[in-house]
């Protein structure tokens, strides 16, 4: 028995499939089955998601939504570059999604837009009876996540997070090795966005806002308003998926501390000069969010949003068991009776060899030149076989839920002084039962 | 003026020596003095800083202090065979250093036994108007911090805790440049205790308790009842520093979160078998603690405790600020418009050679071979040269108060399901405006 047909996901609108998620044979009879997408959102990240489904022979690309009519005309133009059907264009208000996800021939929507309008758009779709997937975070709120969650399973409509790093490399070889016990029994684990977004939340120069350029444009709003972990599912899914979150284990309580707010302020000064308006600007946002996350299960998770300050790029990788431990800094392992030397780390590489991923291992030709060192290729590749083949997703609503729900409750805790913050169970209580979805086999 | 004489600590039996701290044609004057030792405690630890100071020729061991009579004779052989005159010896019982530092021939005294006794000793030695030097962590409770800051303030005797890893040649490299401005402002650190302490825990075998051998007979009963960072100042001690706590800075408020107990009782049940007296007991601590700490200067830090599990020592350094980043995972530091290639880590060696701690190329010679890399030599220099020049010492009551009193903080807020916890205010008020001593000079 797979672990497909122990999940409890009622989809309306295909029958459950079981064990045939785990059965080349079978899906490979499926081959001729097409995904009609709708697209929201073709900026930097849309078009580039969009890119990735043009490779595709089992796609079609019937609309495209866009307030800015230049970004739309841009990929309608792929589209017809890439000897596909032009698809339908919206771009009238920033409600014209609410058209497309309606459309006949639209299946699936992916959703690609600033993250205030994530949620809203993945409930239009799932209305609609339209699977969305939706770029990270799912939700800025807590009643965001509710109302995923609630329409997803009111209309049976699953949604699916598009959380490319749970597809990295080495993350999904390690998610391996853990499904294999090789960590033991896990105990802790960190991660993190650590990315010095600065020539990005001002561009050009040290503009934001409605007048600036790309996420500039809308991201450095957040920063001006929010204080928290704004961005935690680069680096807590992993963890997640590791952890077996929301399938016997579960996220239950997180405290956060934020640093004072420098980083901004200063590189607006220094790009725009101290009477440049972005300098008379206060942010919010501190410069290290770190929160500490307990599990259900005896676990504990460190999370840092670190977004504001010159630094090299990490997610901080860290899977640490009983027998041994990971870390992405340094690219280091180590496990007790496997490592030739006690007590000494190990490099990374001959594991990353010897335990890459089912996925990795299959698709890796098809995932070459793909975003992000090619994991893009395998969150697109998951969410359209699970359009195709109508099963749940392997990154589902519950998982776009707790992974999201970081913010809010760590704005909330940073707020407090660090007072503790209880998760809500967006299963209901289901977790305890609920079997994992995510990285089981190398159909998707 | 130095930091030295802009300190308010009143010592009764000396003259504050002012500028003359930062000034070696004065200091070398005293050459000619000489400290007089009572050393308490001459285990593992004891024994190696006593032939620390059996090499310095400044220094006489007077009387040494330990309840195992095997341990006191072979250190007061030691001392015979270095070719010193033979200290006066106390084995008695648990309270015979009370007699020890009575002792008119004893200027200052070396703590070095089970973490139950540091404060209790401290305090003793003070009363008698001796300086300790005391092991860490310098307190179990934060009752046994205050009884050493009121302590020392009523008497006026300094009490010095003996944190090695503050002069770790890497971590004063790093402390200097903090000071120089090369991070830029500080805001984020992150340090602890990682090391896989099972063989020390239990030895020989599964053993630990009255029967066993070494720092098991003691060490271990602490992960039995205690729930919480049980070590955390060769982590914050130096972090401590940089971020000038105590000297303009102070930690406010912090909260734990432990994770599930699973590597001493695996460890017991490995070694001894499942019917083994140690694999029947249930330990407190769990296998991964992990602290978020709070600073008035708007500045965060975690802290990490991580004893039990099979993986390799790490002091998990790093060093934030709004100008670049270090860490001693990895080796590895950015630094904005230093570091040649944007966004990218540089090793940290040729740093170390250009940023190298007065104190160390002064001192290295003498520094080789001195345990724990060096750092020994200059904990033990810098206790003899501050009583020697009845000067404050470097790391103060203060600090070892703030730092240790990290661990009852966090059994607290660990107990309590991660609740904030307030530090007190060891300085009553008087951080604001006191100077900063460590690592100053070359002197000491």
């Amino acid at each position: 028995m797979t672990s497909m047909d122990r999940r409890n996901f009622v989809h309306t609108t295909g029958a459950a499939v079981g064990a045939a998620a785990l059965a080349p044979a079978i899906l490979s009879g499926r081959g001729d089955q097409r995904v009609r997408l709708g697209i929201v959102g073709v900026g930097g990240r849309g078009t580039s998601l969009l890119e990735l489904i043009l490779r595709r022979a089992d796609t079609d690309v019937t609309a495209i939504s866009d307030i800015d009519p230049a970004a739309l005309a841009r990929a309608v133009d792929l589209v017809e570059q890439a000897g596909r059907r032009r698809p339908a264009g919206y771009h009238e208000s920033e409600h014209d999604y609410e058209q497309l996800v309606l459309r006949d021939d639209v299946d699936a929507v992916i959703i690609a837009t600033p993250w205030r309008w994530h949620a809203p758009m993945a409930v239009a779709a799932m209305r609609a009876g339209k699977r969305p997937g939706v770029e990270v975070p799912a939700a800025v709120t807590l009643a965001e996540c509710w109302d995923l969650v609630n329409t997803s399973e009111a209309t049976g409509v699953p949604c699916m997070l598009l959380e490319n790093v749970c597809y990295r490399r080495d993350v999904a070889a390690v998610f391996r090795m853990v499904r294999e016990g090789l960590f033991g029994e896990l105990v802790h684990c960190r991660c993190g966005y650590q990315h010095d977004l600065r020539e990005i939340k001002f561009h050009p120069g040290a503009e934001f806002g409605p007048g600036a350029e790309g996420e500039a444009r809308w991201r450095t709003l957040h920063s001006v308003k929010r204080n928290g972990d704004l961005y935690p599912t680069h680096g807590i899914g992993p963890m997640a998926t590791c952890l077996g979150v929301n399938a016997g284990n579960r996220f239950t309580v997180l405290t956060s501390m934020a640093t004072k707010s420098r980083g901004l302020h200063q590189y607006a000064v220094a790009r725009g000069g101290p009477a440049h308006p972005s300098a008379r600007v206060t942010f919010a946002l501190g410069d290290v969010v770190t929160t500490l996350i307990q599990c259900a299960g005896g676990e504990t998770v460190v999370v840092t949003h670190d977004t504001n300050l010159p630094r090299p790029y990490s997610l901080g990788f860290r899977v640490q068991g009983t027998r041994g431990i990971w870390m992405d800094d340094g690219d280091v392992i180590y496990l007790e009776g496997v490592s030739e030397r006690a007590h000494q780390w190990e490099p990374w590489a001959p594991y990353q060899e010897r335990f890459d991923h089912p996925l990795w291992t299959r698709w890796a030709e098809r995932a070459t030149g793909a975003g992000h060192g090619g994991m893009d290729f395998f969150v697109v590749h998951a969410f359209v076989e699970s359009v195709k083949r109508r099963v749940p997703p392997p990154i589902d609503v519950y998982d776009a839920a707790a992974w999201s729900a970081i913010s809010e409750l760590s704005e909330r805790s940073v707020a407090e002084g660090g007072e503790p913050q209880a998760f809500p169970d967006f299963t209901r209580g289901r977790w305890v039962t609920r079997a994992p979805a995510f990285g089981l086999s190398d159909a998707f």
